[in-house]
């Protein structure tokens, strides 16, 4: 199950500089249509856009005697091991299956992570310390803060599965990126693609904003079909060197 | 369906100075208990009130074949239609059935409808793009962020037809009002007497809330019922001119 | 129903100084795991930790004819008479059913419990006059603003008895904390033990977010399975005088 | 509290006669629309309509220290209590907060309650050992089977106060009516009228389908717009004895 | 906006010998993945298939001064004469927000439309007198029993225009397929395509079913990936006059 | 992650006689409060209780590129691989992340699981082919049917890995029994002892009922608080050989 490519850094680089919206868009080109990670935010909406590539971590529903607090006493405990062995760079994804009544991980775990190097985390649950979790060097998305010790709920399981998160698949290696508008998941040997599209889209976007933004009509601008259309965006690009 | 009324300048102005929550207790005293739009909020909380008659827009869910990409380039598309005709001053309400795991709308057609002069923008999804929405000149309202283009979900349907947005009724024309708790939703017909209501209500909370402030118990104070209360808030009324 | 045992001002101090994050899981450890009111959080999260007794209020679904808008003319009436019973340093906690369809509270009430000393107001369900309230010198927890007035789903019905917020249980007297990662219930006779817990592990939990921002693993460190972490911890509160 | 009125056995008996839909209708006219106990069915829908006054029974959310299985050695235990003082002919109805995931009560309860010629029972939430309930004498009505003991998520605290039931107010005394479409609460003091204008609404109701299966058009017969309908309803009254 | 096709009675006749399980594998292999109505169910699950082109009817959230008992004496109240000129054969299918707190119709009605020869009535909320409606000639679907009369939450408002249902898009002239698995729509031209398709699935599954019985392996049988399976197949249609 | 123990047939038949209610109060004395696989039911209420071993089936939310229908030509498709591997005796048991839109299985590999020795089949989704499954030789829970094929909405992934089913934890070789309240889970090393005591416990249970089916009040009864209650049951189990 490892992914066949590997996130370039020209990838990386792109990704950093287009919006999960335009993923979405190019994603719904190729037929996919349930990458988006359902109803989680950014915890720090002002970071840069996050961009890695996804190592997972899976929980189930905590059974009461296999989770008391000394668990953690384990150096293999899944939640810990996975902190620690985390890639830099990668997206830490956890499938909290939708269930923010305990946290997922608090803000020591969280500034592991940072530490580390790794570039963001996610969780379709919620986290707890929060506003710490909010200050620190990474970007991180949850659907609400939750206090309760994971334990409660939480059982870790699994590191580095394909899991789902918000209800969109996660495959180990998928391209996670975040932004203010949530976070999407580019199936690992689409990122190329889906990055230079992107990027392409983005311009135009940009170009379209600014006709709008000078009084032009949506119609014919976007899409443009309008012939003129491409014609100023073919200036507008030699222009702002896009 | 067309309303009866127009929104006059002069009550548009009263609803400027009111809020949602007294327009909503002069509507709970005329029997009207299901006018909020549910579980929506401002994407900028900083914005003036928003003010202005309802056009509508209604979506149903996307069939796949009719909804690829390429409908865009018909400028008859109601989406993209409805964008340029609605009325500057206008709120612009979207039927979005309380989905948002797809966009309502993006960025640049929310550029437009600033351009164009519209009051405002609710829908009872999502929007894409949501940090730039929330930064131009003119307030929107959502339940929250979602990337995915609407086609995944939403097909653009009919424009300016009677609605439900989040739980209440949208009648073309029906007055919407929106500030930080929300938007609510005035028959067209009752807008003149709810906002003349409205204001007399707002200077009598005002006089309370200084009052409260000044330590006075609310026992006799909200409601008035002891004598005093009227002849202190007269006085406040003429020192305060209004 | 009296609790059995008063909130110390040593107790309320050292609760001030910890996190809700850090109490559930002290309470964890007793054997208690549904202690978060769910579901709430800060309208402004810059405020100082909530703590105080909790002082209760239980609403039911409201029947049309017991409610118009004439019942607040009742001093008596469960809402207003509640407001003005609340002891000073209490935490006043709204069972609303977690219905947040119409509004809980609005500015002015809260207003007067500020002015009366009151530590703190929580609802399971809205406030209105959000904006407002935010800007209260007293700090409150709600799960979204919701304009309709209370009559309109809620009636007031008693007075400090046993609710349920939030799923949680919340008993008159209970130790009632809230910060930004939300609200949690401290039954009465384990206040003390647990501030005195929570002040503890805060202090190792200060070390070990130090130790990891210096580069170290959380393995043998968080919790403290190597035997050096206690050397170091004991020589960090010394240096630190914690 | 206690209710003005007692339910006669005239009227207890024409309710036996309607439909909680005529009922629902009724009550409509007077301004009532939230009085259905919403998402309950009947475990058995073959028995009789149940009607009874409300007798309630409040739970909160569970605490861990307060709910050893022990606590049912206090025969003043809420939960027990209630079932013994229970007046035969009432309704008992549990205010279980729409929580299903532990039981509201089980069969030897519920026998209980049938052997004390109890009219019926009813929780928003579930019945354990429901099979069995389906069996007895008496009509019962929940939202789903559920078999974990109510001490996993329920104290039992009040007997015979205000109470929410999926989402409608419940009174003690009010008077409960349940059928194949559920449940629905009608205000003590207007269980007469409603009882009479049902029985009205009812022969009409019969009148009316009994043209439908003859072919007659809705239109002037439903309401009875067309005067012909008033005098062919007069005509079946009589033929009738109704 | 109509169907560019007719509903012939030989696809009827192929519909009603196949499941709407069959014929959601038929359009998932064309690219619809949304086409069944999420979360309704047969009244009477002992009825055969419904099979019927849709015929719609829209509902909004009723605002409280349009809807008093007295619209339904205007003959033009939409939701009366739907029932009068929803054709004999199709299926009626009512678009109510998958809001279930009050009717979407009643026995009354759905004895008119049983009488006219409609074939089946679609609602994604509940009906009331659900028990009568159960036994009556004309399949039926709904979420849940629902007592209240719809104007305590609906307002009818368009005849036959797109809408959705349980999620699912429902256009005029859709074909509308239900058994005990729920309800489909078919895309008013796959009808045929889907029908045909599906009788050939449908013989094939009762012939791996006939295997499996026998003590077949799935594995090379279904799908039939061992090149025996198609000679068996072929033996099995020509023994079986399929 | 392979259970310590093995089912007995001797625990198997003792199982076979109690029902999931008792069971799931001999789980909560020690401490197991989430046992309880959350809202499924018998598709076939009449069939025996189910008893069984855990053999899972993990699904994740379905990619479109990876999921066509061609899949199950591989004859190593986890989804049809589990059904030819899972043990005789076994319970079947899918995590569907408590999504129904799409089905989890239907008639066939049912039908093949039921021929192959197989003693039930639990999703917290929903079948497809439901009133086919329900008339097979096998107890089979979910949580509502569902048409839709399940590559529309699963993937199939891992076989008897732990799983979450239902918001219960479930682990390879934990004793899973199903009845008329649904279905639950015993961890493995623990199902003698409860099936030991819930055959106790159901005998006192059908003492007590015969006591109140003559008329005995359950206090002192139930629970034995009153001497007399051990006596009069010491009594009842030898003239009833239990």
């Amino acid at each position: 199950m490892a992914p066949n490519t590997k996130l370039t850094s020209e990838t990386r680089a792109k990704l950093k500089t287009v919006s999960t919206a335009t993923i979405s868009t190019a994603l719904f080109k190729r037929g996919f249509r349930n990458q988006m990670i359902q109803d989680v935010h950014a915890l720090d909406p002002a970071k840069p856009t996050m961009v890695g590539e996804a190592f997972t971590l899976r929980y189930i529903p905590a059974r009461e005697d296999l989770n008391p607090l000394s668990v953690f006493q384990d150096r293999a405990h899944p939640q810990r091991k996975a902190v620690e062995e985390c890639p830099p760079d990668a997206v830490f994804v956890i499938d909290s299956r939708k269930d923010a009544r305990a946290a997922s991980a608090g803000s020591i775990l969280v500034t592991r992570l940072a530490k580390r190097g790794v570039a963001g985390i996610v969780t379709d649950g919620g986290f707890r310390d929060a506003a710490e979790i909010s200050r620190l060097d990474i970007p991180s998305f949850h659907n609400r803060p939750s206090a309760p010790t994971n334990l409660t709920c939480h059982q870790a399981l699994d590191i580095n599965v394909p899991i789902g998160c918000g209800d969109a698949p996660v495959w180990p290696g998928d391209v996670i990126v975040g932004d203010t508008d949530g976070v999407i998941v580019i199936p690992a040997d689409l990122a190329d693609d889906i990055a230079n599209e992107a990027v392409e889209m983005t311009a135009f976007e940009d170009f379209v904003t600014e006709k709008v933004n000078e009084g032009r009509s949506i119609l014919g601008l976007y899409p443009a079909t309008d012939p003129q259309t491409n014609v100023d965006f073919a200036a507008w690009r030699k222009a702002n060197g896009r």
